[in-house]
């Protein structure tokens, strides 16, 4: 099962892609850069990106941050955007969409829900068996992607363990869509 | 030329289309229900409800309502989401997005940018040579179209003279994507 975990953000949105059979496995993983263009010409491009990303990979399920406190009214409105965009691009591919809170991921990966960025992007590179931690906005997509994995295999309210590293490289990458 | 406006909301979305030559006539206004289902689902049929009303009526332009202070970050999530999968709809169709702050729409449409609900309601069955005010969502999408065709026709801060009224009858709709 392919899954696709999606960080939006008004100017950066993360995305990564998994493979979870017994062990997750890492796909892909980068970010859609989305600044200095006109809002409509973003939000295309938030939905081209993901759009290409799903015509890419085949992921049979796509998970997403469910945001409960934005810092304020105008951030929310622009995140709320690129996330809408994001959201309904899943829609339209038939993608069932699932929503985690950030403390419910973190929770679910570092075993503590207050966890920083920076051990969210530890856990992700051990968990996924990479050689160096992906940069933030991967790591919280990937993060989204392995929870989701984890809750599909039921496993959701236990903290994973950690495994040891294989020398298996990661590929970041900025995502262009055309 | 066609001028389809949007008034976006987390809950209805209301739109209204309008034929602008030398006086704006009425086309179709009404709105695309969005209650009772999960985001995803909603966001689609905002998608499918734009898409739809796109093709049904080919508008050349597309105006949506800029929003500056949401209520709360909270409803600014909602509302930045519902207007995010509207405004990629009309993106991914190639059409060009105009954005009209509230005030801006009002001030157009009424001559004052603080006008309450009902001036907007009364004002656009004036210019519109309707019969009666159209519903308040409806009304909003309609003002937003007209404030775009009067920006197109360089009379955007000129505030429009009422007309009087014809027996034209207003068509409201309750439109629901298939």
């Amino acid at each position: 099962m392919i899954l696709l975990g999606i960080d939006p953000g008004s100017r950066v949105t993360g995305y990564g892609v998994i493979d979870v059979a017994a062990k997750p496995r890492y796909v892909a993983s980068g970010c859609i850069r989305i600044e200095g263009e006109d809002l409509a010409q973003k939000l295309a491009r938030v939905y081209a990106g993901v759009s290409e990303l799903i015509g890419l990979y085949r992921p049979t399920e796509f998970a997403i941050e469910r945001v409960f406190m934005a810092k304020n009214a105008d951030s929310a409105l622009k995140l709320g955007q690129a996330r809408g965009s994001a959201i309904v691009c899943a829609a339209n591919h038939g993608l069932p969409v699932h929503e985690y809170a950030a403390r419910q991921v973190k929770q679910a990966i570092t075993g503590n829900g207050g966890a920083e960025k920076s051990q969210i992007q530890h856990m992700v590179m051990a968990l996924l068996s990479l050689d160096a931690p992906p940069p933030a906005d991967a790591a919280d997509a990937l993060a989204i992607a392995l929870t989701h994995g984890y809750a599909r295999q039921g496993l959701l309210a236990v903290a994973p363990k950690r495994r040891g590293k294989s020398s298996r490289g990661g590929r970041w990458r900025d995502f262009r869509p055309e």
